[in-house]
C-alpha cells in the first residue's frame, strides 16, 4: 500500500486519513455549522466539536428534532476489550461524557468482550475477561453517572442481546456482512454473526421499556459499517434509526496516519502508563514538526498541523483555544522549540493521568453499580 | 428430484430413504450385534435396538467403555419448538427416557428456540415462544426424572451458551458451514452461527462441573452433520467428542419416504390430536400396504413392510414382538385385512395419547421444575 492511500474498517485504520474522503465513501454527513450551533444551544460550547474532532453524523438533525418535541434520546456507545485504554479511547468517551451530562441522558455502555476474541488468533477468552475488568475501570473514573449508566457485557447479558440479536441476523445475509466488512468464506461464524450483537444496544432500551427510544451513538468513523447496517435493519424491526455523532482518529505518537492503536504498543500512551514511561514515549515517538537544528528551527520555525504532541494538546489536553493559538503561533514562528512543545504535552498528559489513575483505582468496588441488573 | 433419490439434512428429509447409503454417506457406524449385546447387558433389552429403529452410532463402544472403568456420561438431546409435537419427536425421547432410567444419566434438553425462527421465513419470534411452552409439555409428560434433568433454553439460558459457542464459533469458518448444511451467501448469519449453539450442550455439563464428562447424543441421523462437525472442534477446545446413537425416521402417514414432519400437517399425528383426528388421518391418509380389492388382499396378502398402520406398531406402539410377529403373518396373508390393521393402529395411537394427553396438562405446573437453575 502506498503510503497515500488510506483504509478504514472496524478491524483496521491505515494510512493517511482524509476525511474528506471518508465522509463521501461512507455517507455519512459533515456537521454543519448551522447544526453545530444548534447543538451548542443546548450543551454549550465544546472544544472537540469546535475544533472539527467530532466532524461527521448521521440524523442528528432529526434527533434534535424529537429531542425539541421532548422526545429524549439515550446514548449508546462501547468498547470491545482486547488491551489495556490508551488516550484515542478516553477522547471519545470525554465527548460522551459532555453528552450525557448536557441532555441528562441515558447511557447504555456496551463491553463487546467476544469481539476481539473472535477477530484475534491470538487473543484467549480469559486474557479478554481481564481486559474486560481493567477496561471497565477506565470508563468509571471518567465520572460517569451510575444511576444513568448501565454497561452491558454481551457474554454476561446475552439472555437479554442473543435474543435480539437473533431477530436482527434474520435480516442480514452473508452477502451483507461480506461487502460491509470485507469477511470471506475463511471468517470464522462467530465474527460473521457479531454485527448482529453490536447492534442490539441500540433498540435494547425501547425493548426493555416497551417503547420506541431514539438512540445516539457517539463512535469513531471506523465503527460505521456496523452501525450503517443496523440502520438498515432497525426499522424493519419497528425501531427508530439510531443517530451518531463521528470523530477522527487521535493520531498514533509516530504521525498523521492511522490511528492510535493498541496493536503498536509504543506509539500508544496508556491510561496506566507513569509519568517516565509518558516521557519516554512522547520524547522518543512523538512525531516533531520541527528542523533539524535548532538554528534552522528558530529562523524558519515548526509546523504544528503535523506535530504529534500538538495534536493531542488540540485533540485533548489544552481545551482553552486562547491558548491553544499561543502555543500554535509560537511554534509556528519558531519561538517554541520541539522540546519545549514536547514537555507542556508531557505535563499535560502526566497531570491529567495522575487524577485519572486516583479514579481509576477507585472505581474497583463501583463496578457492580454499572453492570446493568434487570428488575 | 426423482422419487428414488433422497436428500438428509438437519433441514430436509426427502426420498425413499436407503440406510445404508445413509451410513456411507455420513461416515456413522452401524450398530454391531456385538454393541448391541453389551449394550444391552447393561440397559436390558429394548425393541428400538432390536428392531434396527436405532440402526447407527459414533464412538458407542468408546462411550461403554468409560462407563465400564467408572466413567459415567450425561446424555444430551433437544427439540427446535417451531409446531407441534408428532409421534416421530416422541419415538426418540421414549428411547432418551429408556436410556437415562437404566444408565442413571443427567440428561440436559436444549430447546434451540431460535432455530425455527431463524430458518422458517415466515415463523416469528413470539409464535416460536408459544411452541416452545407446549413442546416442554410433551418432555415432561415422558416421564423424565426431574431431579436429573435439565431443560437448557437458547434465549433464556443464552448467559450460559453464547460465551461457549462463539469458543466452538472461532474454530468453524464459514466454508465449514457451507458444505455441512448446504449454507450460501444469502443465508442469514444467524443461521450461519447457529450450529456453534447446538454444539454447547455437549459439553456444558464438563464446563459447569469444571471436569471432563462424556457425552451421549440420542438423535436421529439428519441431525448429524451438526455433531459431524462438533465432533470435529470439541476435542480442539479440550472436550471428549460425544458419542451418538442414531435412530431412522418415524415414517409419514403417506408411505416409507422422508420422515414425519410438521410440515406436512395432515401426514403427522400430533400429539394433541383427538381420538377422532387420529382415527381420520389413519383410515384417510395411512398409507396402505394392502391390496385394492377385498378379494384380492385376501387371495394375496397385504405387504407389511410398506404398510404405516403396520410400521408405526413396529417403529412405537407394539413393543411385544410376539403380538408383532402375530400381525405381520396374519396381515401378510390375507387373514387381516387393511381396515382391521389400521384400527389396531388407531386404537393404540388413542390409547397411548389418551393417557399422553393427560400428562401433559398435568406437567403445565412442573416446568420450573425443569428448566436449568444456576446455583
Amino acid at each position: 500500500m502506498k503510503e497515500e492511500e488510506s483504509n478504514v474498517t472496524p478491524w483496521e485504520v491505515s494510512g493517511k486519513l482524509d476525511y474528506d474522503k471518508v465522509i463521501k465513501e461512507f455517507g455519512v454527513e459533515k456537521i454543519s455549522e448551522e447544526l453545530q450551533k444548534r447543538l451548542e444551544k443546548i450543551t454549550g460550547k465544546n472544544f472537540m466539536l469546535d475544533r472539527k474532532i467530532f466532524f461527521a453524523h448521521r440524523d442528528l438533525k432529526w434527533l434534535l428534532d424529537e429531542y425539541d418535541k421532548g422526545n429524549k434520546f439515550f446514548i449508546y456507545t462501547g468498547r470491545s476489550p482486547s488491551g489495556s485504554i490508551h488516550l484515542g479511547h478516553l477522547m471519545t468517551w470525554q465527548f460522551t461524557k459532555f453528552l450525557q451530562d448536557a441532555f441528562d441522558a441515558e447511557l447504555w455502555f456496551q463491553f463487546p468482550d467476544e469481539e476481539k476474541f473472535l477477530f484475534k488468533k491470538d487473543l484467549n477468552y480469559e486474557d479478554t475477561q481481564k481486559y474486560l475488568e481493567e477496561n471497565m475501570l477506565d470508563v468509571i473514573a471518567l465520572g460517569f453517572n451510575p444511576k444513568k449508566t448501565h454497561f452491558i457485557i454481551d457474554t454476561k447479558h446475552a439472555d437479554l442481546l442473543y435474543p435480539e440479536a437473533c431477530k436482527v441476523a434474520k435480516k442480514i445475509t452473508f452477502s451483507m456482512v461480506k461487502s460491509s466488512f470485507g469477511l470471506n468464506d475463511s471468517s470464522n461464524i462467530g465474527q460473521i454473526f457479531y454485527t448482529s450483537m453490536q447492534a442490539v444496544p441500540a433498540f435494547l432500551p425501547s425493548v426493555i421499556k416497551k417503547k420506541n427510544i431514539p438512540c445516539l451513538i457517539p463512535h469513531a468513523v471506523d465503527q460505521d459499517p456496523h452501525f450503517r447496517l443496523t440502520r438498515d435493519i432497525l426499522p424493519k424491526l419497528g425501531h427508530y434509526k439510531p443517530a451518531s455523532i463521528q470523530c477522527s482518529f487521535l493520531p498514533p505518537l509516530t504521525g498523521n496516519s492511522g490511528k492510535m492503536s493498541s496493536s503498536k504498543e509504543d506509539y500508544a500512551i496508556y491510561t496506566i502508563d507513569s509519568p517516565k514511561e509518558v516521557e519516554r514515549k512522547i520524547k522518543k515517538y512523538a512525531f516533531s514538526g520541527g528542523k533539524d537544528t535548532l538554528e534552522e528551527h528558530r529562523r524558519h520555525g515548526g509546523n504544528p498541523d503535523i506535530d504529534i504532541s500538538f495534536q493531542y494538546l488540540k485533540y485533548m489536553f489544552e481545551p482553552d483555544d486562547k491558548k491553544l493559538r499561543e502555543i500554535y503561533e509560537s511554534y509556528k514562528s519558531g519561538a517554541m522549540t520541539s522540546g519545549e512543545l514536547k514537555q507542556i504535552t508531557i505535563n499535560k498528559i502526566n497531570e491529567f493521568l495522575k487524577e485519572h489513575q486516583k479514579k481509576r483505582i477507585a472505581s474497583k468496588s463501583r463496578i457492580k453499580d454499572f453492570i446493568y441488573k434487570k428488575d
